[in-house]
């Protein structure tokens, strides 16, 4: 496989066979070696504050693990390029967060929300990914700093 | 309402009334002015890891947050007491989570999961909770540590 | 007093009148209502791994949150202009870091060190402040992210 | 070299071979596989509050880091008890903070100051550790998170 099947087995994977991933009805968009979009739609059932209707937080917190994961994901596919392929897939099944942080800076309001991500550090033990949600239109909600372990 | 009903209140909001708490099935146990249970089930749809089976981050960090909520809240009940109602129903519609950090320990394997959370520090603007959860046999799973705007 | 004088004041407070900012000899550059840039040289006492001469990671987290309480309290100054300026010297004696998240990307290797830093969230009670930490070659050793409390 | 030398040679050189924890003038107390207990003194130069006399959160957090990096570098010589000692100072030397979140919950305000540590994950990659900052009257200060890289 080259690099552009594996993206899209990469991202029809984070898509199709996480469940709870489906649960939020999470979409992976473009996926390059280094950077990742991934979209939701807002639904009744994807929300905390019941007074305004904003998505809960943990929705939030859930896209923007899963947009960091695919990051680390994809970086570990860029090392690996022409390297043995059986080493990557024994990397790749122990990947797994260390640690998130999410800064909540706005409510989570709008229909359709947009994450992003890509890497900060992306070392052969070690990835550590910045990833943003925003809404339809352009208000950047939260940010979460994720540590994955990679190697 | 005595402190009583007002943190039987609190419980059966965060129950029932959040909708992504009940997409999780959080159940609120036990609930004191500083100190909170929270339930859950393992379910196929919670499932991040397929290969392994084991709870999606994203789901531990929502058990964790609505965990931490519910304890900021319990707080400004608490400062409440014997002051005006109406400026405490105030307080707690503004509550909301400005950042939390979550790590992963431990895989997130079980049958039953607990929650656990206490305030850290408990301000008049900014409460910090930190949270566990373990599965059925006492193994830590994940901590998280939420900061809580309350004023 | 105007803005640019405020902030003159600010610099020159960071700078001179706090002790342990002294120690790393930090000094304030380019400031504004929402950025704001540090500089500081490499001595030989502000290092930690003493095999090869980096940084301390504590030398990085005080010039972060340095920074990061420059610009929580410059945009406390912003949001005083026309206002009652005795509210606002009330808010800046109150200015406290509530959180930091300090990842640390790459060694701390150089010999100037530049942080800058801008506010993601500017609120009347809360303030979140990301900054970066580069050596002379411009490149990131270090990201910030910092809770302040500013009501 | 028995465990007790080893950890006897560890504390020794975090504090007297790493600069800038003797200018905080840190001393290594009870030092064991999985705890640390380590002491510094109020000064007039490690206050960044100027008007209280507080300590800088700076000084926190480089206490907090520098109780993180022991607790993590015991681990590694727990690990390697019976094993190539050279392997364990291989990975020894590639011990490094990846991020460290701390708690800012009351004034740092005392006399003497107690940083404790103990690890919450002690893997062959990746070291997760709590730390606690308090003052003489044993009331909490600061908490610490910090990820460190062990392999």
């Amino acid at each position: 496989m080259n690099m552009d099947d594996l993206l899209k087995l990469l991202g029809e994977t984070y898509e199709n066979r996480l469940p709870f991933n489906r649960v939020l009805g999470l979409r992976v968009g473009a996926l390059s070696e280094t950077a990742v979009t991934v979209h939701f739609d807002m639904r009744a059932d994807l929300v905390g504050n019941f007074v305004h209707g904003f998505l809960h937080g943990g929705v939030i917190s859930t896209a923007l693990d899963a947009a960091g994961g695919i990051v680390a994901t994809a970086g570990v596919l860029h090392q690996a390029t022409g390297k043995d392929p059986e080493e990557a897939m024994a990397r790749i099944a122990r990947i797994g967060t260390i640690d998130l942080r999410v800064d909540y800076l706005r409510p989570g309001k709008g229909k359709r929300f947009t994450v992003t991500g890509g890497p900060m550090r992306a070392g052969r033990k070690v990835a550590v990914v910045r990833t943003e949600l925003k809404n339809e239109s352009d208000v950047l909600i939260a940010v979460g700093t994720g540590t994955y372990i990679v190697g």
